[in-house]
């Protein structure tokens, strides 16, 4: 029986201009968010550019990740396909990888019945016996995750856990009372954390982490603690993190915050465009105050 | 200085079939909900189907609820126009009949620019010395309240206060951190009130509350007190009513749930239907776990 | 029995700063263009901020239209309203007035289901014995017309007219296959009016023609005729009119460009913005060019 | 320098339940369409489930519609990515097996600015010297091609076609005004074809004429003698198709009327659903009707 829980990273995916995996990089960052005290590490997320890499590349970043975090947390890679088949071909292939988890992303390019929607992530469910998180964004895809869908797919032997990426918190706690206990909630960046903590939710599953990791894990204990005066203290100053996110590009934003931190992750593929000056200082600001912060709330 | 907080019940309007509005309904309610605890009354907000009813119409029901309130609590007039000029003449005559302060709404038709939504809002805050609370609700208007907007506004000096009607709740603290103090945030229905009180906000101003108005403040003192875990033990039950509201027509739920309790309130004007037999056993089933959540939360 | 058909002008509502409807400038408006052989005038149409104006303001703009057009063509007076009582006070008061057909459109905060909206639209149908155009604009409204309601509308006596202003062209096709001809279909300036002819329409109803009267009625007669290419090489410079009215407010693109044109209708109801500098430019521009196209057709 | 111009179908793609593509019921259905009379075909279009294929799935797809041309019409292939890199590799490997043009589709996951959408276009525009058409489909794609951004790519020696999928036939008038020639406009399902056919496009692109092969072909030479009238009496009955497509999953539709017509071209790739019996009745319906009318229009 799995526990996934707290902060977990959605890694960015460092590609080289000749479209090759920078391995170096992916493991170094791997492993310095692991000593940071994350719960474990989320490749091919949306952060993490699943949209834009070939099947090779994504392999490469599940084995790379795999390999860097060497058990220490778990690693649930994300699943992200149009089709069924697809999608069981990548599930069981990062199973084989020794992957921990599944994060089941459903593309679609025309709009889907319910019943299509349930088929996809239970055939996912059902590939591998690894627990998976399934994952719904409304606003960048046409498939969406509906509250009675949520409810039969709590019911699926391996689905434990959701991630929705919408901007409605109180969806979520529409989700936890409607699965009863089935499914445990992680939060996305366009959600405050703290809040999601507080409705009883199991932790949160996003990009931003990668730049703050202990400042998150840290926030994540105040709430665990039931401390959350304090942890509201530390929450405000990382909340303006997550309005970056939603400001720029994603994949630019982590990256070009990562690059200001000596990881050499470099470019998002194009015809995304690189964060712009403008961002790169905006970034510096956010997680300047972030640090100062934390400084505060350990006095 | 005004210091507006707690549960602020959006009244119903009641109103005949020959079009009169039902004084002594809207009396009883309103008595009611104050002995109840509530800490202010709001006529003509969104579930007072203000874009339903005629001028007449509109200001008899400030009237009767200004009468009845009988100055225990602040009663907070729904002022909402597509014109400048129209929004300052509604403003002025509550403020002359007794009104302590206006909820300000901002109907259109054709899209606004940043710059005209702001001339509105600083038109309705210039009619009168009572205190503003800024709406916005982007589902059901065509005009929204952008931040750098909600940041000039907050400059205003009668203008204290924002209810945000969006499913975000992210968007609530970021106007917190972007206004520094100077707009307090009251929580609408789509919002989970426990999670507001959280991050800062100063209360709620919504529908529900008619229905459960003691359960509502019993809501607000835990979470007033720090009391979270206690807190969220009362908001599950009781967020059940609010995604019953999202369900049906606002209108048509609370005046439903209202003739379940005795007020006579009538039908929501048509074309608006009255709620379904189906709306009305679930709005009782609702209410009457919340009920019982209050027992158990004073044990 | 009525046959409305042809180019009917969307009237402006001209308003002096004190709110007093300007008699003159619109009883001269619509005599000039009843001269340049428009088919009928429309006054409190979208582009007639029939959303903006007060009761009495609304009466006026009738009385004064309906005076000037002197019977020499149908006036097709607004109904506008969020309920049904209001829209029946209002469609028997204009019939009273002398108005010889109703423009029905449907205000809505909260959404409405089919079996609403359908309600209102055969409250209004019923309230006089004067023919029906029934409005839908989904970019503006809440409430749509859907195909199964305007063909069970098509069954109601008085209702014989629909003006479709999405910009879903295709839409009007459908109308007019699935109503076998009980109901005709009206153009909105988001469609092209040559191509709603070829596939049936009679006309359209829109702001534009208020600049270009006799261009409009000239390509009105061209398309009758059959004379499609010719028609074309009109259609083709007037485009850029409509293009300028989807890019601005309506209201202040007509109200600008007529005040080019020497009719001092003065400024759109604030919040709303007048026609900057750079639009009236643009309006001067497309408008010349319009008429040149007027003198090539001719020749 | 190209001319296509025509009725080009959007072919399906049949693959089997073990993800073969069914070479012998691709080949025969392009030799009966290009018998029937069709100016080009098109692989890998929406219809097509491009987005739902492998790299191989695509390869063979190309590969056995070109060889099944023979030269006799033009192959235009679809290009469809998120990445710049991946579509200027298909455009290549496209132009090497044979294609005579490109139709170049972007996908994408996070928001673009126009300077990345453009920059897409120009890489795809830049890998061959093929003609390109540019796709646009608002509806199903996170995307869109603003007019500025056309007027850019019109400009780009190889871009000299347009596809525009929206509903919005006036921005078909609008992009032929803006390009003045330099970019020629192919109509799409949800366009009426006559409708785009009179403001100077020259064909249509779509799925449906797989199904109607000849009727369309028939249209289309009414359309261009200048027989607006009998145009429009084929166009009717032929929209009813059109309607469907709308209304259900296109691959899902085309497939289903397919095999109705005796082309073994087996189910949409799951969670797409098959075709429901409703929608087989109704696919065979209208199809009926649309021979029945052509038979008229012979007459």
């Amino acid at each position: 029986m799995s526990d996934f829980h707290g902060v977990m990273p959605y890694l960015v995916s460092p590609i080289d201009p000749d479209g090759r995996v920078k391995d170096t990089v992916l493991a170094r960052l791997v492993v310095d968010l692991i000593d940071a005290g994350v719960h474990g590490v989320v490749p091919l997320g949306s952060t993490g550019e699943f949209a834009y890499l070939s099947r090779e590349q994504k392999e490469r970043i599940v084995a790379v990740t795999i390999e860097a975090a060497a058990r220490r947390v778990p690693v649930i890679a994300g699943v992200a396909a149009t089709t069924n088949d697809d999608a069981v071909t990548q599930a069981k292939r990062y199973r084989d990888m020794g992957a921990q988890g599944i994060l089941a992303v459903l593309e679609a390019y025309f709009p889907l019945t319910d019943r299509g929607v349930e088929s996809y992530f239970t055939a996912v469910a059902g590939a591998t016996d690894l627990p998976v998180v399934i994952y719904t964004n409304p606003s960048f895809q046409r498939a969406d995750l509906s509250l009675p869908v949520i409810e039969r797919l709590s019911r699926v032997s391996t689905i434990g856990y959701i991630k929705d990426a919408s901007t409605n918190t109180g969806r979520l706690l529409s989700i936890l009372e409607r699965t009863e206990g089935r499914m445990k909630v992680f939060a996305a960046s366009a959600h405050i954390p703290a809040c999601v903590m507080l409705i009883g939710g199991v932790g949160w599953m996003a990009g931003p982490a990668c730049l703050i990791p202990s400042e998150s894990v840290k926030l994540y204990e105040l709430c665990r603690a039931g401390q959350w005066g304090k942890a509201m203290r530390l929450q405000r100053p990382l909340w303006a993190i997550n309005q970056i996110f939603a400001k720029y590009n994603l994949a630019s934003c982590i990256k070009g915050g990562l690059e200001l931190q000596g990881y050499d992750v470099g470019l998002p593929l194009a015809p995304q465009e690189p964060l712009s000056n403008d961002g790169r200082a905006e970034v510096a600001e956010v997680v300047k105050r972030a640090k100062e912060a934390m400084g505060m709330v350990n006095d």
